[in-house]
């Protein structure tokens, strides 16, 4: 598909959605969500009427966004007074108030007091959760410089490394294979360096993040990722990295290990498994998120690993799959208690992982298509523990 | 100085700044500010009375958080509905409405709808701008790390390598020697990996990025920074990097040439060399921000390159320093009008640059410590450009 249409199909979902909602126009405000809708990342305002043409109000740089955009209307916004004029008899507008700063919300408030303001950020993160064939396209190139890094792992992989020399490694090939490099999360207070390399009960290490595994890290300011420490041999080694290409990332998880493994971690590996690829048929249109998330903790709790999944005991995390793509954190959740059903062209990446606190953390993640014949996966690697 | 009396004054401070503003608390939400007044960042509000004990309150990890906070009372926050037992009677609540998302502060106004909410942006950003010795000392320590990887550079900097190469290699020494990657920036939408390797015209071009310089870039969704073109002779090759060790960072640039460059180019660098030195001097408490810029562009414009000066005519930033620390965009800002004054202790990277679209971008940064002396140098490495 041509990437300007299928850009201009966008807008006229988000207007579609807009009227649906009786909202008379979306005055879209996260970097990312205006690249998804015009076609740059600058520093810019979109402004789209539930019905008419978009304008791209572009604060720095405006002579690039008006190179790259493939919109009609791209205009200078020299100050946010400038607004009311695009705006004109508009009323209800809707606003990502996931991420804009209350700051910013009420001097919006101040500029526009006629206006009421609607939270779109559902609306806006449901809409970018299905992706089009070019966005599947770029995702696929993304994932396949992804796997070609974690076939070099053992290129670099070898007794008396530091976790941090290992992550600087993988980064290194990462980026001149195409890695653009900065993660974006749209949570809160949430953030990622690239990826994390954990050995052995580093991995189990608990974290601020929101995910199974976090790490030591490198110090109290920065409590995730890749330590100083030597890798032990016969430990699991978790390589769970991010490749963004084109601004779409995918995500990964293979556990590498110097010598051998404890059965006991062999067998959750094996769980790790059986839950992936149950989950992996069941990833169709219709399919309910919640119900994948039940599946998958019977799973675990039939090998007796209930403590062990996605976090241990209190420190679990309730839910075995996020949404990728433009950004880490996009829906779907498949998460305990979510009752949203997948939708086709949905990408997600699924996480089974186990944590031992004494023995480390041994798992598999994959980045796959929700489609009508259950999960494609994306990142074509083999679903095993590298014994090297 | 020791580390956690250096933390407790901090909350001591915060708390006399609450007083002199008759607010009676801060909930202080924003991960980066919890570190600074608690010594963890996982993830937990910090709730700071006006008077008596803070309360560190965590959602994830508490056992991490627990061990890391100096703090007395660190206790698990299973629900934001806990909030009104820890706030008890307090009424007017501070909070960084520049960074909190407005979707998160009207749940809370939900959740203590008998609270007056004020904006504690600026207080915070104040306090945490002046530095204490211990903070210094890991910011020397940082320098340090930065200024050895600036001096590998003529290592890995051979004609024929792409822009993203020598980003690679830049970042590859630099995690090896501690960076912690992760560049912090409180402003919304604002973004940065690591730093920039731009050569030639590819250094001029223009960017959303609230800087002199941005960079091409990878792609239209990651616009700044270093592209795939193959560097070239005879041409300035900014390289513009940020180190973050125990989460402080410091901020320097140097340009390295293979050949030589244009008279006209070691002229400006020359002015360059000139605004930093001037202003240097001037790098005392009390200095006021807007006239310290007003010189800096009395002496671009001696040298006529005042539509040089900071970006190219419409793209020109109006700034040459900014605060630096545990984000990469702290106070103070050496910006057009700003009356504030400096204060001692306070860091600052100063970053006179010439953007010439036709040839490329010279100039030079440090990161100082205003002192009464004037600006005390952190980034210990000779102010010249490299010729390889």
């Amino acid at each position: 598909m041509n990437g300007v249409l299928d850009m201009m199909d966008r807008i006229q979902i988000l207007q579609q959605n807009l009227q649906s909602n009786e909202i008379d126009g979306a005055l879209i405000v996260s970097a990312i969500d205006v690249y998804y809708y015009s076609g740059t990342r600058q520093n810019a305002l979109l402004w789209v009427p539930a019905s008419g043409d978009p304008y791209l109000l572009v604060k720095k740089s405006f002579s690039r966004a008006f190179q790259e955009s493939f919109l009609a209307n791209v205009e200078p916004l020299k100050s946010l007074k400038e607004l009311q004029k695009y705006i004109g008899q508009a009323k209800k507008i809707g606003l990502t108030l996931d991420v804009l700063p209350a700051q910013t919300y009420f001097y919006y408030q101040k500029l526009l007091p006629e206006c009421i303001f609607q939270d779109i950020s559902t609306l806006v993160r449901e809409q970018r959760s299905i992706k089009s064939s070019a966005e599947l396209e770029i995702m696929r190139k993304s994932a396949s410089i992804l796997c070609q890094i974690f076939k070099e792992v053992p290129d670099f992989l070898r007794p008396g490394v530091r976790e941090i020399d290992l992550a600087a490694e993988f980064e290194y090939r990462a980026r001149k294979a195409g890695h653009e490099g900065l993660i974006r999360l749209r949570a809160f207070n949430q953030e990622l360096h690239s990826g994390h390399v954990l050995a052995g009960k580093n991995a189990a290490f608990p974290s601020f993040f929101d995910g199974p595994v976090g790490g030591k890290g490198l110090s109290a300011p920065y409590p995730q990722g890749p330590s100083r420490d030597v890798v032990q041999l016969n430990v699991p080694i978790v390589f769970d990295f991010v490749c963004v290409y084109e601004g779409y990332m995918v995500d990964m998880t293979r556990i590498f290990c110097l010598g051998d493994l404890d059965n006991k971690l062999k067998q959750a590996f094996n769980a790790a498994l059986e839950i992936q690829n149950t989950l992996v048929q069941n990833l169709k249109p219709g399919a309910v998120s919640g119900q994948l998330f039940d599946q998958a903790c019977s799973i675990a709790e039939k090998y007796g690993l209930q403590d062990n999944f996605m976090g241990y005991k209190e420190e679990q995390a309730r839910f075995v799959g996020h949404g990728v793509g433009l950004e880490l954190d996009e829906l779907p959740v498949i998460a305990l208690g979510v009752k949203n059903a997948l939708l086709a062209n949905q990408t997600i990446a699924l996480e089974p992982k186990f944590i031992f606190p004494e023995l480390g953390v041994v798992g598999i993640e994959n980045t796959y298509l929700v489609t009508e014949q259950g999960g494609e996966k994306l990142t074509a690697l083999d679903d095993v523990i590298f014994y090297l």
